[in-house]
C-alpha cells in the first residue's frame, strides 16, 4: 500500500492524492460508506459500485465479530469474499460500538470487557485481539484499538486516556507485526490520533503517531458531540503535524459541511453513518440544501428526487412517491434515500477534488457550504 | 383489452394465451407479484422488469386508498406514473384487507364500514366507491367488490354473502359503466367467483359470472385455510363453467405446487404475497425443493443461492451471506430472498407455459411437484 500526493492546493491545506491498495485504487480525497455488518444497508454490491461510485467501504469489527463471527468469515476467505465485494474495506478496531452499544463495559490497561447488545454475552477486547480479528475479517486498512473519549470529557481523564490509547497502539504494532495478511494481499494498520478537545493533548497524541511512521494516519475521538468549531479546530492542529505524504482519516465525520471544510484543514477520508441513517428518516442531503421528505410540501410534488443528483434512482423516481415509501415505513423509500445520499456524498467529494485540482477550491468550498446549509 | 387463447394443453385443462391490454401484453399463464402499496416490497422498478421479469404487478385498493390516497394519486395521472410503472397494473377491490386487516368492520347490504389499521379512523367502502377508487389508481384490472368469506364457513352464511356479491357485482358494473377510463387507457373489470368450498353455490356463482361476458373472470374465497384437496377442487368446478375465451385469475394463490396444480386445471393467473413474505422470514422456493436459509448448515455454505435462479442475485451472493444477512435482520437479505423468490416464480410460470406449448405439462407437472415438496 502507498500514497500517492498528487497536488497540494495553493489556498487551503486541501490535497489531492491517490491511495494504492491490493484490491484497487482510492482516489482522495474520498468519502467510505458504512456497512456495518457486511452489508451497505439497503444496497446492493452492485450499487455500492455503480450507483454510488464508492471507491471504498467500511465493515463494523465489533458487528462482524458478534455475527457472522471470524470463523465464517475466515472459512469464506475473507470479508470481500463472504460479501463478494472485490474493492477496498477498512474496519474500525470495534472500540467505539463497545462504548456506544454494548450493555455494560468495563475498561482495564489489559483491554475492554463488554457485552453483546445482540445476546447479552461477554466478550473481551484487547488491542491484540482486535489486531487478530481484523485480520481475519481481512480488511485493506486496519485501525488501531484507542479508547474514544467523550464530549465533555475533562482534561485529566483524556489524557491518561490519550496515554493508555498510545500504549495500547504499541501493543498493537506488536501483535500486527508478528504475523503477515491472511489472505495474500497486503493490510495496513493506521493509527488513532486520541486526545478529545484539548490542543496540547492533540499535539502531543499527533506526534506520537507520526512517529510511527505508518502507511496512514487517523483522527479518532471527533465528532461526539462537539461543536463544528472544535471539530474543525483540533482538526487543524493534527494535520499540522500529521505527516502530509500519508493519507489522513478522520473518523465519524460528518455533514456535508464539515466535509468540506475538513478537506480544506487538510483531511482524505472519511466515513459516517449519517447519510444512510439519515436517508432511513427521509433526510436527503442535495447541492441546494438539505430535504425532509416527510414535510407535506413535497405531497405533491412530482419532480424528480434531485435533478442534480449522479445516482439513477434521482432521476427515476420522484420526490412525491419517495414521502409516500418513506412514511408508510417500505423498504424501497430506504434504498433510494440511501442510495441518493451516498452517491451525492460521493459526488461531492469527487467535485471538491475536481476543484482542487484546478485551483478553485476555496472559492467553491464557500459557495457550497452557503447552499448545503439550506433547509428545501 | 383482449384475450387469445393460443394452446390448449391436451393431457389438462391447462392452456397458453396472451392478455394485449394498452400498457403491454401479458404472457399467460402469469404470476403477479403483489406491490402492496405501489412498491413490491423490497425490489427497485427496474429489478421488476429486468431481474423478476414480471409482467404485470398487483396493487391493494385498501392499502392505496389509505396512504397516499387517491387525491395524490390523481394528481400523479395514476399509479403507473406515480410508482413509474409502465407494465399492467391490476388491483384488488380492498374488500380482502378490509375483512383481514382493519381494526373492527361492519358489513350491510350498502357496504362496509372498517378503521383504519394505521390510524383508527372510519372509512366506508361500497361498491360503486370500490370502483370510483380504482378507476382513480387507474388499473389495468379493476376486481369487483366482494365479500371473501372465511374458512370453514356454515353453507347458509356461504350462501346468503354469495347472493349479495352477486348483487354488489351488478351495482360495479353499473358504476363502472357510468364513467370511461380515467387516464386515456381501457380499465377492464373483472367480477369473482364466490361460494366457498360449496360445490353447488360454486357452480351457481361461476354462471352467474360467466353471464357478466367480462373480459377476463376471477376466483376469490380460496386460499383462506382450507385444504388444498378443496382449493383444488372448488378451482375444478369453477374452471369447467367460466367460458375458456376469457383469462381466468385465481386470487391469493399460492405455493409453487399450487400454481401447477391449478394451471393443469385452466387457470391463467395468479398472485400472492407468499414469494415476498417467505423471503422475508429467510423461506426460499427453489426447483429442488424449498430452503430455510436460517438453517445451521447453509452458515459456511459459499455456493451460489440458486444455481438454477434465473435473478442475478442467485448467481452473485451466496447461501451463507444470505443467512448472515437474514438472521441480522439487514435490508440487503430481505432484498435478496425478494428477488430470488419472484424470480423463481415468474421462471417456473414461464417454464410451465413452454411445456404446455411443446405437449409436455403433465409429465413435467408430476415430476416438479415432487421436487417442489422437498425440503432442503
Ligand atoms: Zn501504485
Ligand atoms: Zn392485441
Amino acid at each position: 500500500m502507498h500514497f500517492e500526493l498528487l497536488h497540494q492546493d495553493k489556498d487551503t491545506k486541501a490535497r489531492v492524492g491517490k491511495l494504492h491498495t491490493d484490491h484497487g485504487e482510492i482516489e482522495t480525497p474520498i468519502f467510505m460508506p458504512v456497512g456495518t455488518a457486511g452489508t451497505v444497508k439497503g444496497i446492493h454490491q452492485y450499487e455500492i459500485e455503480n450507483e454510488i461510485q464508492a471507491q471504498i467501504i467500511l465493515g463494523n469489527t465489533y458487528h462482524l465479530f458478534l455475527r457472522p463471527g471470524t470463523e465464517v468469515i475466515e472459512a469464506a476467505g475473507g470479508l470481500h469474499k463472504f460479501i463478494n465485494y472485490n474493492r477496498p474495506i477498512l474496519t474500525d478496531s470495534g472500540g467505539y460500538q463497545v462504548y456506544s452499544l454494548s450493555g455494560s463495559r468495563k475498561i482495564t490497561e489489559e483491554g475492554v470487557k463488554f457485552q453483546s447488545h445482540i445476546d447479552g454475552t461477554y466478550h473481551f477486547f484487547t488491542p491484540e485481539r482486535a489486531i487478530d480479528i481484523q485480520k481475519s475479517i481481512g480488511a485493506d486498512i486496519i485501525m488501531a484499538f484507542d479508547e474514544c473519549t467523550p464530549y465533555p470529557c475533562d482534561y485529566q481523564y483524556a489524557k491518561n486516556s490519550m496515554k493508555m490509547t498510545h500504549r495500547w497502539l504499541d501493543r498493537c504494532f506488536a501483535q500486527f507485526n508478528k504475523t503477515p495478511g491472511k489472505y495474500g494481499y497486503e493490510q495496513a494498520l493506521f493509527p488513532i490520533v486520541q486526545g478529545s478537545v484539548y490542543k496540547d493533548l492533540r499535539q502531543e497524541s499527533a506526534k506520537y503517531i507520526a512517529d510511527t511512521d505508518s502507511l496512514g494516519n487517523a483522527i479518532g475521538g471527533l465528532s461526539v458531540g462537539e461543536p463544528a468549531e472544535e471539530l474543525y479546530e483540533m482538526t487543524e492542529v493534527v494535520t499540522d503535524i500529521l505527516p502530509s505524504e500519508k493519507p489522513r482519516y478522520l473518523m465519524g465525520v460528518g455533514t456535508p459541511i464539515n466535509l468540506l471544510e475538513c478537506i480544506a484543514l487538510g483531511i482524505d477520508m472519511f466515513d459516517c453513518v449519517m447519510p444512510t441513517r439519515n436517508a432511513r428518516h427521509g433526510l436527503l442531503f442535495t447541492s441546494e440544501g438539505t430535504i425532509n421528505i416527510k414535510n407535506k410540501k413535497w405531497e405533491k410534488d412530482f419532480s424528480p428526487i434531485d435533478p442534480n443528483g449522479t445516482s439513477s434512482v434521482d432521476s427515476f423516481y420522484t420526490k412525491a412517491y419517495l414521502r409516500h415509501l418513506i412514511k408508510t415505513k417500505e423498504y424501497l423509500g430506504v434504498q433510494i434515500a440511501s442510495i441518493h445520499n451516498l452517491a451525492f456524498y460521493l459526488a461531492l467529494i469527487k467535485e471538491a477534488r475536481v476543484k482542487i485540482m484546478e485551483g478553485t477550491f476555496l472559492e467553491w468550498k464557500d459557495e457550497m457550504v452557503k447552499k448545503l446549509g439550506q433547509r428545501l
